[in-house]
């Protein structure tokens, strides 16, 4: 009944059930359940397994196997999150968000399966495998690595790191420096001095951050060049969309307009939305737009980035088909192009323009 | 060149420069400018006057008129951001975003008058009526308020509050409890302990939070029929679409449908974008959407609302004719239904839909 884009990080089949977060019994009921699923998680990064095949498995943990990490005297203990109920299957076959909510009204709750990712801190690695011989963490230097997990899986595990990541960096008080107590099964956090403003009304400072980020295909006013540009940390011949973080007191189309000049000095007219897609890098929400250029002049903002470029559309046709660096030289003047990996939306942006007919 | 809808809030005509928010210098010579214009906030409210014929105008100050603020020492210096440069006429002639940013390369710059906010704190209001007799404090009490000030000023006023309502709540580091230090012109803060993890690369903790909200009028399979749901706390008779924080790890579409089924139990298919609103209350994003409905009986999530229902196209229709509370029983079954005034991105919505054909 829906045919939205569904991006990767943005397939979920839980059902947040978010209305059971201040259930402490029922919580706790789900903590302990033999069909409950654990998550892992140290330095922001999961527990995984390699299959035979190289293909990347999060590492599902029941409560006996880990129940360790939980015999702690209270103050600590691990941070924990409830992320939902459901099934979390990894097939090919399921491609697209069938997001079918559980019904509230009548408590079939208890026969689902509940969800919880844990932040395992430094716990050693072999405690960890006398469950799961062959859990290891995936690397946590290299985020990139976690567009390694299924698509299906994705989706929990963008949600789980995103607040992990939150609990992580946001320990005290933003209004008056006082640690914080984490309350909700995971999805908020109080001040726990009671003398503190932001204990009386509602306040963002309690709640996870999400920070939207505007990602746009900038399509030349002859419809048939997109500007890309690459970041010097970019592996050789890579370009991707411009992309930037949204300020205060703008529109998404704005935001839009003001990072595009900012960054290469092409001005913007009209812009359409395209998709969205979280990006648990800690935690982004990318808002996917076409931007259509007025003018065609490009001045790069060398603090961000290296380099901007028009590029003809059957060269990004070509790039859109090529793999990753070093697969053979495609696109004009022998510069191998090459593109972000589909997990990426700017991947997802591009491949839509490259089938929109030119000059709309 | 563009038809975006602009909402209110969200239609500013300065440049934010945000190049020369490092400019030290660059910023101390517009600070004292006489061509620079300075708006004034206490307790997140702005300073304005009212005119003969019953409008709200934002007091603008000049650096001689309150440079008075500036003398203190510098721990105790007032809070200040940069808007940007340009003009801003509050006209009625100027109806859309007309978005016309500077050349970067040569620096006219310094002929176009420059834009900051200062929180003046408990300045006692005779010191601002020295320069402006009628000044007074838009009823901080009341963030509605805020909605009466002129189309053309309301990006701007949004733009400062929300970087104000930040820097007054966001005191401490989050990371690790030190104060922060303002730094970039007012667009960033950092930690102020050397040791501090948050210091090593980037983190969001230095920046600016916006909040998405996913807000959406949900149309009922017959398409003929909007859901609207009310607030105990909203005048009588007053309904409006179903809206929701954003959580981390969701797209905007699953928002939607996660807030929609949250709050009423509806299931939502398809889901489309319509436009984005900069809400300073204090720093929301609004997500605009049609949500397509699948499924017709309501359950009220009491804990928020305190009615949601299903209201006929001429109802509707009939409620955006009308005005506020008490002008009228518009609507069936004498229940006099209206509606939030056009600042608010729902009435854009609504509108929207009344507009649309039924049953496409
Ligand atoms: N929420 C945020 N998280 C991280 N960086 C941010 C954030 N907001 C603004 N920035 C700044 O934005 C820069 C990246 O530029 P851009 O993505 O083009 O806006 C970063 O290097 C930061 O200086
Ligand atoms: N960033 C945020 N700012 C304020 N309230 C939030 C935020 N995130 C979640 N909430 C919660 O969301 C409730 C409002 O519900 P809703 O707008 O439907 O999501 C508030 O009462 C808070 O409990
Ligand atoms: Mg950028
Ligand atoms: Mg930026
Ligand atoms: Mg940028
Ligand atoms: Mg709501
Ligand atoms: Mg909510
Ligand atoms: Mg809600
Ligand atoms: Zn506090
Ligand atoms: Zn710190």
């Amino acid at each position: 009944s829906n045919n939205n884009v569904v991006n990767f990080f943005g397939l979920s089949s839980l059902d947040r059930f978010s209305h059971k977060r201040t259930d402490v019994q029922w919580l706790k009921e789900k903590l302990h359940h033999p069909s409950t699923t654990f998550v892992l998680f140290s330095q922001s990064s999961p527990y995984i397994t390699w299959s035979d095949e190289g293909k990347c498995q999060v590492c599902r943990f029941h409560y006996e196997q880990i129940k360790f990490l939980f015999e702690k005297p209270e103050k600590e203990e691990p941070v924990t999150i409830f992320l939902g109920i459901g099934d979390v299957v990894a097939s090919k076959t399921k491609k697209t968000s069938t997001h079918n909510p559980t019904s509230r009204s009548f408590d079939s709750s208890l026969d689902q399966p509940a969800w919880f990712a844990v932040d395992a801190g430094d716990v050693p690695l072999e405690h960890l495998q006398e469950a799961q011989p062959n859990a290891e963490l995936l690397s946590p230097r290299n985020y990139l690595a976690l567009m390694s997990v299924a698509d299906e899986e994705a989706g929990v595990i963008g949600q789980a790191r995103a607040l992990l990541s939150w609990h992580d960096r946001y320990k005290f008080c933003p209004t008056c420096g006082s640690q914080m107590h984490i309350q909700e099964a995971g999805y908020k956090h109080t001040c726990q001095n009671k003398e503190c403003r932001s204990l009386k009304g509602i306040h963002n400072t309690s709640y996870p951050r999400v920070d939207p980020v505007a990602i746009m295909a900038v399509i030349h006013p002859d419809g048939n060049q997109l500007l890309l540009g690459r970041k010097k940390q970019f592996p050789r011949g890579m370009y991707s969309c411009l992309a930037g973080f949204m300020e205060p007191g703008e529109s998404i189309e704005d935001a839009c307009r003001r990072e595009v000049y900012e960054e290469s000095a092409i001005k913007v007219g009209h812009v359409t939305y395209h998709s969205s897609q979280p990006w648990p890098m800690p935690s982004q929400l990318m808002i996917g737009c076409f931007g259509y250029a007025v003018s065609t002049a490009i001045t790069v903002d060398t603090e961000e980035l290296e380099d901007v470029r028009w590029f003809e559309r059957r060269d990004v046709a070509a790039a859109l088909q090529g793999g990753g660096p070093g697969t053979g030289e495609v696109g004009s003047q022998s510069s191998a192009l090459f593109l972000p990996p589909r997990q990426a939306i700017a991947h997802q942006l591009i491949k839509a323009w490259v089938g929109m007919t030119a000059n709309l």
